[in-house]
């Protein structure tokens, strides 16, 4: 049997989250650091304003953990836009060596993956991982313009218009750690609906999760809460029940960032949030703070990612996916042993 | 001053190349592994023959080294691909934990650059590498489809059909060792001509190079090539150029392998070859044996990678690039020490 799981030894030093007006207006709300009232953040285009998001989300990030660019040895980054020029020109600025990404919407997760190796690798003190993605730029690269107007599937999530920084540090500098970090390998189970990403991603998120049950020996009942990043309404019904089939009910801790993003009653998103930003900005804005709290002990954050290509679809073939997860646990835990 | 140098204590444990006919005709044609003779590699789209080719340079290089899919801990790979589908469908049915890149023509070098960090980490005992371009999968994303029969600039590089694939491994079973990596930043200079990819590049592998220089204290007579991956005749003439400006001259040890793959006179190819399968192929083929058997000891290999993309041209943008230096040296350098 392998054993992929990395023990690390390092910690969330400080994240920032930058978001649009939409997710500024969920249940979430006034938990994100900046937002932009019309969703453009001074930019003439769509994607230049998701690479100012990064900007803005890194500076940010450094700024609250009171932390200089020079103090960071390198970032992880990526996006959703073709050539993840998102991440290219949003972070350029930065005299940062620059690792590009890409994991679709599993990129904040594969960033800090790799960000906490380098770490606890002794290869840097701290190492940053940043990651977005817009409405506007995604709708038109992957569905149609959104002047189209075009139909939405209830099965189809809404990409969500945000990104979110990380610095991650040594474990003494840090409330929340980063035990261990478990990256998932590619899988494509049948899927090749564009509207149900959800479904396409679920069973790479199981697969990863049960990997992580098996390799610890530890069951969901040791953990407050199992996120996931993002499968929606749809594929999150789907992994808790192939997780139900695998003999492992995390129903009671289950989570998913793109279902806690936007009201779903009044926001009208049919199967909830997406998009790299998406369990970027929940994981900054909502989920770090509670573990620093105390409100969380121990969080499996996984990020989820289908790497759907409008020409593959066209040229028949299914969506691969692939789910990277991250052991989190808060500061008071420093004792507790994963395994 | 930044120290960003990573010392590694690794090495190229086995690698693969796999490439199309054009590469198989040209000067470093026997010492491929395999080519496929109409560039289809069985499959019935040009995408499908690109991911085939990163399952066949995968598979040969495991096969190379005597090796088994679970005695790697991970795969990093990337390729040119929106969506980077070559490398999921490709490696897709291995079952490895998989680490998505994007970093254009640099994809080789990054995929590299974090194995051996890996490694050196003690994260697990091998990690693989695999990057890819195919010339018509790139021609109709980046430019024109084939049948179009668009003329070329001359200083338009030839996007080379081929996969590499590298097995990093412990220095013990290694006769090529990898003994620092750098990590670049991104740049931009001001270029925004996409058929001038080297121009783009070269500033950024200047800048990579210098910091080298600086940090380890060495200068370009203590190697026996610095090569980059791929500025084609163009880029390298501005490399050249730009590190003379700043009291560094490398000519006398200077390479590109996009001068080295094809033949200037007979292949028709401009301004060399470029794309991620150029400095992968050219590196698993002929570098890395080349310094195994000891006809080269000290190897300075930069992977450049230029983010361009259509659409950002379109709105006005320069195109960022970014490149990554590997130091390798021979088995019998294993004493040498590099600062």
């Amino acid at each position: 049997m392998r054993n992929d799981l990395i023990l690390t030894r390092c910690g969330i030093a400080a994240a920032a989250s930058v978001v649009g007006h939409k997710e500024a207006a969920g249940p979430l709300g006034d938990r994100f650091d900046l937002h932009s009232a019309d969703d453009k953040f001074g930019q003439t285009t769509w994607e230049r304003a998701e690479a100012e998001m990064q900007h803005i989300a890194l500076t940010t990030a450094l700024s609250k953990g009171k932390l200089h660019v020079g103090d960071v040895g390198m970032v992880f980054a990526g996006d959703l836009l073709n050539q993840c020029v998102g991440a290219a020109y949003g972070l350029a600025d930065f005299d940062l060596p620059y690792l590009g990404l890409y994991g679709a919407c599993s990129t904040a997760a594969e960033g800090i993956l790799l960000a906490s190796a380098m770490v606890t690798g002794g290869f840097c003190r701290r190492a940053a991982a940043v990651a977005s993605s817009h409405y506007c730029t995604a709708e038109r690269q992957y569905r149609a313009p959104v002047e189209y107007g075009g139909q939405r599937c209830p099965t189809a999530q809404w990409t969500v218009t945000g990104a979110g920084a990380f610095i991650v540090g040594e474990e003494e500098e840090c409330s929340v750690l980063i035990r261990a970090v478990l990256p998932g390998t590619v899988l494509e189970k049948g899927v090749r609906d564009v509207s149900n990403m959800g479904a396409a991603m679920a069973p790479a998120a199981a697969d990863t999760l049960l990997r992580f049950f098996r390799q610890t020996g530890r069951k969901p009942a040791d953990f407050d809460l199992i996120v996931t990043g993002d499968l929606g309404y749809e594929g999150g019904d789907i992994l808790t029940e192939l997780m139900r089939l695998s003999g492992v009910d995390i129903r009671d801790v289950y989570g998913d960032c793109g279902m806690m993003i936007y009201n779903r009653k009044t926001q009208d998103t049919h199967a909830g949030g997406s998009g790299c930003g998406c369990s970027a900005v929940v994981l900054a804005a909502y989920l770090l703070p509670a573990i620093a709290r105390g409100d969380l002990s121990r969080v499996l954050f996984l990020g989820t990612g289908a790497m759907m290509s409008p020409q593959s679809i066209q040229q028949g073939r299914f969506i691969p996916a692939v789910a990277h997860l991250l052991c989190l646990s808060g500061g008071k835990e420093r004792t507790w042993k994963l395994c």
